[in-house]
């Protein structure tokens, strides 16, 4: 169909653990099909916390070769560069920042700034920079002309910012109610099936869908952290954690989860956005929905998303929260997104 | 949150029906909103099959009067150019094609292949075009460094194309199923609930989403055309109309609604393309579908489709078949996205 030449992008990943690892092994299994997309990705550099890869062939690092490295030969490879002097050195185009969400936002935060700083576009899974700095860091991208693309971050598999900055543009939202976090909502399905929660909660971990420690699953913090990136993202609101008003799943017990089956509804733990006259209301908690709500029939480890908006009625997204594979291909469309441009 | 002074875009609207009507009313509505988006759509003609009428002020036509204005006024104030005229005679950057479907698709099928050699960027709701002939009119928008946008034919209010186009660029597409069409789902749902098909029949001509003659909506054949679209667009196949096997919903009979719900089923009218060794397999039919799943649960107007994917699993976008307010508003969000790169 395309009869362009194939257009290299250069990008450096930071964070070679399990979300790098599995961006380089589908760069590798998608080599064809970005070839006919007319793309061709090359990795010039990988940071990750005790090394520093960079490539010296001009030909992009060979990924087969360093996802077969132990940690020792990786650190024998590396070289004595500091972050600063990668974005100085290394030609790239793009960073793509998939250290984990922090309290302070860092190490990712100060990368990201130091990559627009230096011109360069980012794509990141990381959400603390956004939580913390979204505006800050979308003024930077804009005064340095950079790209900054972050939409596995939120949503699982669901393209949110996309749907609704592109094919929503004109549109004016008044209200989003999600569930975010595939972990929580599979224990409530579990729990809803008859199952304990401690059986739930270890059939969840063996999926490989929540931390080992899913402390901030549970208490709804990660689902009010993506909270906060949607509204600062498609409300323009300056949102913080500490607005939104979040209970976790701890206490839900099975006679409420009865009393809800009885009642027709069903326990979910539900993100809510809603535009009031004085702000913006937001919480993260569980909540008795009847089985009309379209998020009533989300299970296991879905998320789903449902807008209502003023003039399209209500659109509802669904898809499953992501692994690294998953977020691995989102990433891959991010490059993609950007490389059309470059 | 916006810096930049406001970008006029400058639009013709070939088709001043229920459609154009109802964009023009909407261009109204939004005018505030718009202005804090950054743009200034103005309208610099006006065409339909019995007059033109062209903006002599430099500021735009007046909407709120073209709209107050009978159509013998709206004869009066016709202008005596042909298309190909106003084409090179009047200033504008896109051109908002709304001109019904039709057998051989025209006139808007030569309206945009004009507008695209006339290096006029094209909005259009009319799928005959698109059906007959995407990928050419593709290939010539290209040629000339044209953008072609036509979300509002498939999937009402589902922003389908941005969403897979940009949001899964990295995926491959293994399946797609979905309901396009929301007048057969309206009658399929009432008929389950007990109604008559002449009762449901006219209830959703009363709701305004089907055409006086819903023949077209019926048979299959509209659900037809749209995946037609989606196969072309996201699959890049050559499909044609004769190549899917349709079958309409007038022969479902209340005993076999009654069978599909005792068997835990519902009949859906389900449009189908699957990505087979020997090509693309492609139907729109009655089809019974167990409650798991997620298209059972669409009823009444709302459209859905479900993508299966080979990295991301499956995908689902819900919402309500478009009506005129909301075929309006994705046009609007398309003149946007164009107009960003004005």
């Amino acid at each position: 169909m395309d009869r362009c030449p194939s257009k290299t992008i250069r990008i450096v990943l930071v964070g070679f653990g399990n979300l790098g690892r599995s961006l380089a092994q589908m760069l590798l299994e998608k080599e064809n099909h970005l070839k006919n997309l007319s793309f061709n990705i090359v990795v010039t550099g990988i940071i990750d916390i005790d090394y520093t890869i960079i490539d010296e062939t001009e030909q992009g690092l060979n990924l087969q070769e360093m996802l077969s490295l132990k940690n020792t030969e990786l650190l024998n490879r590396s070289v004595n560069l500091s972050f600063e002097e990668v974005l100085q050195q290394v030609p790239f185009d793009i960073l793509v920042e998939l250290t984990p969400s922090t309290p302070n936002g860092d190490p990712g935060l100060s990368h990201i700034e130091k990559a627009f700083q230096n011109k360069r576009h980012v794509v990141t899974s990381n959400k603390s920079p956004l939580v913390l700095k979204y505006h800050e860091l979308m003024d930077l991208a804009r005064q340095n002309g950079c790209e900054f693309r972050f939409e596995s971050t939120v949503g699982g598999v669901i393209p949110l910012f996309t749907t609704v900055q592109s094919g929503l543009a004109a549109n004016e939202i008044l209200k989003i109610e999600g569930i975010l976090n595939g972990t929580t909502n599979y224990i409530l399905t579990r729990l809803s099936e008859g199952s304990t929660y401690p059986q739930a909660l270890n059939e969840v971990k063996k999926l490989g869908f929540c931390e080992t420690n899913p402390t901030d699953d549970i208490s709804g913090l990660d689902a009010a952290r993506k909270l906060v990136i949607i509204a600062n993202v498609l409300l323009g609101t300056h949102l913080t954690l500490t607005e939104i008003k979040t209970h976790g799943i701890e206490a839900i017990s099975q006679a409420q989860i009865l009393e809800a089956h009885l009642n027709n509804q069903v326990i979910k733990h539900i993100a809510s956005l809603e535009v009031a006259n004085n702000g913006i209301q937001a919480s993260v908690e569980p909540k008795s929905i009847n089985l009309s709500n379209p998020l009533a029939h989300v299970n296991g480890i879905m998320n789903a998303i449902h807008i209502f908006t003023k003039y399209s009625g209500e659109i509802t997204l669904f898809g499953i929260g992501a692994g690294p594979k998953e977020v691995a291909t989102i990433l891959i469309s991010e490059i993609i997104s950007i490389g059309t441009k470059l």
